[in-house]
């Protein structure tokens, strides 16, 4: 297994993916941000949850169907996961649970176990997915997922910090999202095992 | 509008889905005795929740595929609703989330409004969903839905309450669920408004 | 029992705490505000919390102490509660926390059983209390008490609607206030038992 | 500062402190428990939280009093928290709560920052302070400490697993107890920082 013991002498990988499946979402658009605020030896791959299937566990029993195969792929060649959720109905979206509830079975807890995890998320309220944010975080606990603990990064009035296109303009809010990616580092290269 | 004023004259509807798409759900299986259990006069209507889209803000535009709208019609026509909900990762499934956010857009809270609710779940660990069930109420207080405080319904260690064909065969466990039902028309008819 | 069924008649007792002791608090503003802005035919009744004990469950074996006495014939008089919180932690403050311990035992629900709550709180970030009243929501379903679902009443930026002795001076957030309590003496009618 | 590069040459400390004050409480049993099933080169301070005031802003204007001053000395000085919480009302005690509104401030993060953590918790009913312990792990995240993720340890059905004494007599639960205890020293290995 790849370590983070010599992590200065290979590429950081990080796979991202958001809750909304919508066009034009402000989710989506801080993981484009992301995408060009990458500390240096970074990469970043981005995937829609839009061809994922509802959970059945009934259909377990033979195989994972090709897109749940490739999430979870993507999941275990990650040094890190940065997930972009808003706030639907005081939570997550359930298009996302969707997709962490394959990834964690089976078995109980697949790739997910030991994973660093930053949250992060935009709402065009106030509170910038605080509770969806929260809510996030407790499935990590039983995932045995390292959800970094500190800093938090939230966007609320997405209005005011994105453009008609959905790309984050707000430069106090993408040097905010920058260094939010270097801690995601620091925190990935604390919790890695080195066994 | 109907009201419960009259309740006793009419038939009380509720609307029951589960959380888990398995044949074999201890979770369906709860909402099948519940339709064993039910109080004189009141009537359930089961559905799955399988043929339901993940949730696109986008596909709004237009109007709702078949699926949402009739789980929406299926929504306003009850008087209460009955949701049987797993713990997948220490929270509701996805697939439970994504029908809420259907049913809850737009309007905002659309025909959850103002719904009773009844909360119930099944599980073979300890705890019997009780992180579930929390995480579940949360996202009512958005919607403004009158989920029943007390008595909650719990079944933990599902396998020893159910038979192999995941049908509740304990009887103390369906007394529970007959009584959870009668407070469910209870609360019903308390929190109705009356104008 | 006196009934909601006259409240017209009758006097709307209100009884309401906040959770910080601090002398300038905003939340002890807010329950200053809501004195000025009750419903006709509405009192509130305003107590600190400073002098209840630490709780301790061998406290119990022979009498509440005078405080915690008093601290429970206030809630058990009044027709509703409303409770200001403030956001310590992520959380409810200890010390309100510690006050609900106390009337909660014992017996296990005792006066707060069917009560109505309102639950308000302002701060000086962003959210305005959110985690904290969600956090309270949760203790609430155990004391079967009876929390009003919508509206929601949070003030963020607190520094910005209150002036320097901590009275609540943005006519805004007064009207919103004002329209909380008129709503809290509704839900109260509402959900009041009339057996 | 001490770091845990040079764990095996040193002490490691776990300072522990119960949120009950009741003499009989199954949760300080936890903590005795733990004493007896340390991981060699591990000592345990336990102290109760009897003593602490209720958190007032106000007191700290000037300094803290003795007794807050000798439990923030006591979290500054140990490698890893214990914390034995029992569940009251669904959530934490306000006794614990208020212990830890204390310790986080001012500043605002203060000894707690970066403090590995380990939460247990041990009821007479089911789920075993589940709930609790979820209230808990969100309090900790405002304070940026490092809340081990996995095991989780609770013991629910109380009475049959402790004497009348409240000692932990269940040989099963010491010995996950005693596991607890060494992946507690192994996440605070892995989580201090180094510089």
């Amino acid at each position: 297994m790849v370590t983070r013991r010599d992590v200065d002498k290979e590429t950081f990988r990080i796979f991202g993916f958001a809750g909304s499946l919508r066009a034009g979402s402000y989710n989506r658009g801080l993981l484009r941000a992301a995408s060009e605020l990458l500390p240096a030896g970074t990469i970043i791959d981005i995937r829609g949850l839009g061809d994922l299937p509802a959970y059945n566990a009934d259909a377990q029993v033979e195989s994972d169907s090709e897109p749940v195969q490739d999430f979870k792929r993507r999941i275990a060649a990650a040094d890190a996961l940065l997930i972009a959720t808003p706030e639907y109905n005081y939570s997550m979206p359930g298009v996302l649970k969707n997709a962490i509830d394959w990834a964690s079975r089976p078995p109980k807890v697949c790739c997910l176990r030991q994973k660093p995890v930053g949250i992060i998320g935009a709402s065009t309220g106030e509170g910038g997915t605080i509770r969806a944010q929260l809510a996030l975080r407790q499935v990590f606990v039983f995932t045995d997922s390292y959800v970094m603990v500190q800093p938090e990064f939230r966007v609320a009035h997405a209005t005011e910090r994105f453009d008609a296109a959905s790309n984050l303009v707000d430069s106090e809010t993408r040097e905010r999202l920058r260094a939010f990616l270097v801690a995601l580092v620091d925190w990935t290269n604390l919790v890695s095992r080195r066994d």
